[in-house]
Order: C-alpha cells, then structure tokens, then sequence
C-alpha cells in the first residue's frame, strides 16, 4: 500500500490535520503522521492525532506524497533539518506535496517556491513572496505537484485537487 | 447542484460533522447543516460549523441525501419531530442515509431499523438491537440505502460507502 506523510506537531489546525489524515485513508493510502517526536500530538482545539514516527526517522523514499497541515505546527516542523531534507526530496522526486494555511511555511524553508504559483494564509503572503512564490488569493493553487490552500475553509478544494495528483 | 443534509446540535463529534461536511462538498455537493434553530453549532472540541436551516425548516425532498453525526447531538435531534419525519421521508425514498457513532439514535426513534443490519458505538448497541436492528460490530455496515460506523476512527470507510451509495 502506497504511503503518505503528514508533517506537523503541537497546535497545528485540527481539520487540516484530520481531513486529509481520514481522506487519505478513504482513497486507500497509509497515512503516516510524523512530528518532532513520537506522541500524541495535541492539536489547536485538542483535538488528538498519533505521531507514529518522529521527523528524523522518516525517508522521502518511502512517501507517495506529502502534506503539511497548518496552525503554529510548521513554525516548529521548519526548524527541523530532516523535515527540510524530506520537503526537497519529494519535491524533486515530483511526488504531490499538499501544504494548508500557514503549512507553506516549511515550502519557504525548504527553499522550494521560487517562480511557482501558491498560495497560504493571508497573514504569511508576504513571506511567500519573498521566498520566491507567485501569490495567488484562491481557495487552492496548483503548480505542477505542488497544491496550497488558504485556510480550513479550502480543505475539500485543496483534497480534490490533492487526490486528482495522486491519481485516486 | 445536489444537496445533503447534516442534522445535528451542539456537542456532536467534531470530525463526525466535519468530515462529512468537507468531504461531500469535495465530491461537488451543497451541504446543508440544520441544528434545532439556526445558529453557530458549537461542537465537542469547540470547533464550529453553521446551522443555516433549523430542522423544522428542512424538507426530505430538498435533499439527495442524510447524514446524521454522533456525540450527544443526536439525544437532542431526536426528540424533534420534523428531524424523525425528514428520516422516514429520506429512507422511504430510498435515498442514503450515513449515521455514526450515536448518530443510529436517531434511526431508532424513527424506527427505521427493524430487520436491517446497522452498527453504532458500542454503548448504545443493544439499544439498537432492542429496536429491531441486525447489530454488527464493524468500521462500517451497508444495509441498502442505509450506511452505519462506530467512532470517528471509522470515517474514512464511511465516506467512502456513503459516496458510492451517493454515485460520486
């Protein structure tokens, strides 16, 4: 069975974690979910997902795709070099990477957004700016393997599209 | 564009409404959420979801479909008439009907059950099997036009009999 990653930790949006966390799973992928540690992660309004791996021991290799959810989570998942390493592999790879409201955080950091359309939450458009992206206000942006939405709000426009790259 | 119908109320099971509420709208529907009296529906974890209808303002024959979530909601919704009638109504015309977790309790009030195999959460399974129903302890059971869980760890196959009950 086809794997996919979510990337997050504590306080990140709890649907933006568990939309994709159950679709995934509807459409008949593993869905692994990895943060700093291995925990329970907590997320905003406490809702709760397990984190089955910690960032450090994950391998790009081993993903279909990608995704990172929003909320405060990717201020901390940024700062982690493999989280980084991963982000840049799958990318490279060509593999679909799905990044959520303030998920595109770790996209800036990783260094991929240059000269490609995307979009986040509006309190961030700047930094994606300045790291290189074409901002787009729309509920979901495509860019060859790269899918961005906005906020909670996009979730069934940012899956749709989401899926459609992972050909389910 | 083909509408669904979530009724529910406060303290329902904040995935059990939001994962419906995007996913149909992924697969292009309108989803209509109708609580008591049209309000914001203050969920379980405190997530929201608006109630633009009232559920005595609701009409089976608006709808392709019923989606009846769990938590407490369901002790509310069942005690109102119109929300039993609506289920009669949508069940008589062969139409689908997804319920989990006590979301079912609304299914035996509107003794819809009889001799049709159904799941629920646990604490209310022999509720269910006093109302008629063929209990079965699975992710997900299909009876006909008639799709059941247990819990929130269920959903993804839930969506996914509910949407091929749906044709989407």
């Amino acid at each position: 069975m086809s794997k996919i990653l979510i990337m997050t930790e504590n306080k990140s949006e709890d649907t933006e974690v568990l939309y994709p966390y159950y679709r995934l799973q509807e459409a008949g992928f593993e869905v692994e979910v990895a943060a700093l540690t291995r925990k329970t992660v907590d997320l905003k309004f406490h809702l709760t997902v397990e984190a089955t791996k910690a960032i450090d021991e994950c391998r790009a290799e081993d993903y279909a795709g990608l995704v990172l959810p929003g909320g405060s989570a990717p201020e901390k998942v940024r700062l982690n070099a493999n989280a980084l390493k991963i982000v840049r592999e799958i990318n490279a790879a060509g593999k679909p990477i799905a990044a959520i409201c303030h998920g595109p955080q770790t996209l800036i950091s990783a260094d991929v957004l240059r000269g490609r359309k995307a979009t986040a939450y509006p309190g961030v458009r700047d930094d994606l700016k300045n790291a290189g992206a074409l901002y787009e206000d729309a509920p979901v942006v495509v860019d060859g393997n790269l899918v961005t939405s906005r906020r909670p709000e996009d979730l069934p426009a940012f899956m749709r599209e989401f899926c459609r790259l992972l050909g389910v």
